[in-house]
């Protein structure tokens, strides 16, 4: 029998319900990356995983069998443990940003190998792409010199890493297979163990700003993933936290960056300041330093040095101003009362379509776009308050990005339709 | 929004259970045909049509654009009523052979576009190719002045017809998604509604040989099939017929073509030549002839008078022997009994297997190889009788032909473990 026969026989098995054999996943895997099972097989096989759903043990070696498509990097010569976080992406999700500099200042060394925005979450390549000179692209080389100098690298991942995942995901965009637990599960997981880390921390956003927008898929995204770590010898914990509403007063490249460095101040939102400390103490306990309050690290201006050293490392001018939109249009609150809504997914489009993401992985991002949010839910407001500032280099941008907000943004006379929603609404462990 | 962006939107509508609206299939049947929807995309939207279904309006639709994407003849100035069938496919069916000039010779005329054969069952143009000088590719003006003088004209249907379908076809054929009603449905119909007969009956298998093994799933599929024909304004009507077991006595390229020219000269098994009958009698009943009964054309010698006439216009010669195989392998019974059980899978592949058919749309077939089979289910055998005889060019192909048919033929002491099954199951009309 020929490959391709073989291709149609796992695509089959997949399609009336089976399971797949070890066998079948490693082939079908290596020969994908090999260019011998062919993009249209490849996209019918996801589909068909996306609507009958793949075992425990499926998915266990669909990620080894990716991780085995590349390399894997090693990190067990560096002087300090390490420990990684990843989110599945949220707006305003700038969290890495104080996160890694803060963990590093901690004693811990932080691994970040990320990826670029696609769609109307950001990429937080993307957003240090704003800072004038930093640059994403490291050799490992370059990327060991720097954890052990610095203690933190936020990078691009290499191509080396998991070529298997990279071809997928770029297919599972274009075919209507990215939402599905088994494929995003072992996309991210296939990503980090291959980069070597030995501590992960899975930020999984639940709400209409996320990826899922219901705890119960959420929760069987963040135990998939955990026993995956888990079984490959990560240390590995997931906590679920809320993207209903965005993170923090900002979303975009350059404005992220901003309120970033405020939170390294020891300033900045309290959401962000809080889920930074909740990721940076489970990275720690992950690594095994438990001597070490990250809050006292903050407050030192220890996290704000190594921030520093990081993006000077990679070419940023740490003290650079961020730039400065072109544009401005301010969205007013129509009535007093109390902000019952700030709708994650509204905020989100609203600064992709200002131009803060892209549409294809080939089209730039503008540095300046993005939104600037004046009140959050359950703050009271007054009939003409500033509520949002919407920024950009292109007016004509701000049609389409009001249209987003339309529905996404409430005020009621009073709290009584508002529920509070716990920033952290759980933790899964392995 | 991109064309690519739209993609995605019709697979995630499919994908999510929706019912696709007109305007997203005839764009993504356009686009496809265009090349602007990728085979990775349609083959994703394939995928979650198989698994998700289509109900009767969409594919009714999805029809319509196939149609749409190519030209569609027109039989409307000939001087006689025009009447096609079509087989869904099975093994030693070459019931097309004899019934094409069969029906032209009771006054209708019949454009019998066909295909080449990919699998255990054969195809139509392979079949006929076996005929030294024969050739299947005619210009439109050739089968309009061959259907004019001759009355009957069997080839290859023209790259114009439905090329949205063609392009389908062949994606479907290698990633696992040719099994789902309502594209097998709108693939058979879109052609033979673009090909521009009157009249049109359907000969849809069922059995181990055939693509439908279940009733169930054949009269879904016949009867999607005549709701798409009627809607089009095409008398359509299906046969569900039996393919538990080889039709007649031969699978093979040119075995076939000799039995078939033993039916047009009045013998042939009895299988062969009702068939024949039963949906020639449909075909003129769909054509409006009620005044004609093909069992006299067969008889008169007129049926075999137009098949040479045919035969001749596309350049084969009908006195010319057909080809013999080199070599020659006989299956005997081992016991006295009753041939309970001989397979049409079985026999389909080890025919396959010797040559006959081809794994690979580019692969040559053997003119010569097949098998010929001297019982059949139901029929007395005694030990050391010849079952089956395998031709083939090469020897080599015995030893999988043989174990193809492990299994699939079964001598029992008497006839209790034997039912037979009618040939014609059932009739279904619009």
């Amino acid at each position: 029998m020929t490959e391709r026969h073989d291709a149609v026989e796992v695509v089959v098995t997949k399609r009336d319900g089976g399971v797949l054999s070890d066998a079948q996943i490693d082939w079908v895997v290596d020969a994908y990356t090999r260019g011998v099972v062919a993009d249209e097989q490849m996209s019918a096989l996801a589909m068909a995983i996306l609507l009958n759903g793949m075992t425990r043990g499926e998915i266990s070696r669909w990620t080894a069998a990716m991780i085995a498509s590349g390399e894997r990097m090693d990190f067990s010569g560096l002087s300090r443990p390490t420990a990684d976080k990843h989110s599945t992406g949220g707006v305003g999700d700038k969290i890495t940003l104080p996160l890694a500099p803060l963990v590093a200042a901690c004693g811990v060394a932080v691994p970040q190998l990320s990826g670029r925005g696609l769609g109307h979450t950001g990429g937080t390549l993307d957003k240090l792409e704003a800072i004038p000179g930093w640059r994403a692209d490291l050799g490992n080389e370059e990327i060991l010199a720097q954890l052990e100098d610095v203690g933190a690298v936020v990078c691009a991942a290499g191509s080396g890493l998991a070529p298997a995942d990279k071809k997928l995901y770029s297919l599972r965009d274009v075919t209507g297979t990215v939402e599905s637990i088994p494929l995003i599960a072992s996309s991210i997981m296939s990503k980090k163990i291959a980069e070597g880390t030995g501590a992960l921390v899975l930020d999984v956003k639940v709400g209409s700003g996320a990826f899922m927008k219901h705890v119960g898929a959420a929760r069987e995204l963040a135990e998939t993933m955990v026993a995956l770590g888990t079984d490959a010898g990560v240390t590995t914990v997931a906590l679920l936290t809320d993207m209903s509403t965005p993170l923090g007063r900002t979303a975009g490249n350059g404005l992220e960056v901003a309120e970033s460095v405020d939170v390294l101040a020891g300033g900045g939102p309290a959401d962000v300041v809080d889920l930074t400390l909740a990721l940076a103490r489970e990275m720690l306990r992950g690594a095994g330093v438990d001597d070490v309050d990250p809050a006292d690290r903050l407050a030192d201006g220890s996290a704000m040095d190594v921030w520093r050293r990081m993006v000077r490392a990679q070419g940023g001018d740490p003290d650079a101003p961020m730039p400065a939109a072109k544009e401005t249009h301010t969205v007013r609150a129509e009535s007093d009362g109390v902000l019952t809504r700030l709708d994650a997914m509204a905020v989100g489009l609203a600064a992709w379509r200002l131009g803060a993401g892209r549409a294809r992985k080939e089209d730039p991002v503008q540095a300046a776009a993005g939104v600037v949010m004046h009140a959050k839910p359950g703050d009271r407001v007054t009939a003409g308050q500033d509520l949002l500032t919407l920024h950009t280099d292109e007016p004509e941008r701000f049609e389409r990005a009001l249209d987003a907000l339309d529905g996404g943004v409430e005020v009621a006379a009073d709290d009584t339709s508002y529920t509070p929603v716990p920033l952290v609404i759980d933790r899964v462990a392995g």
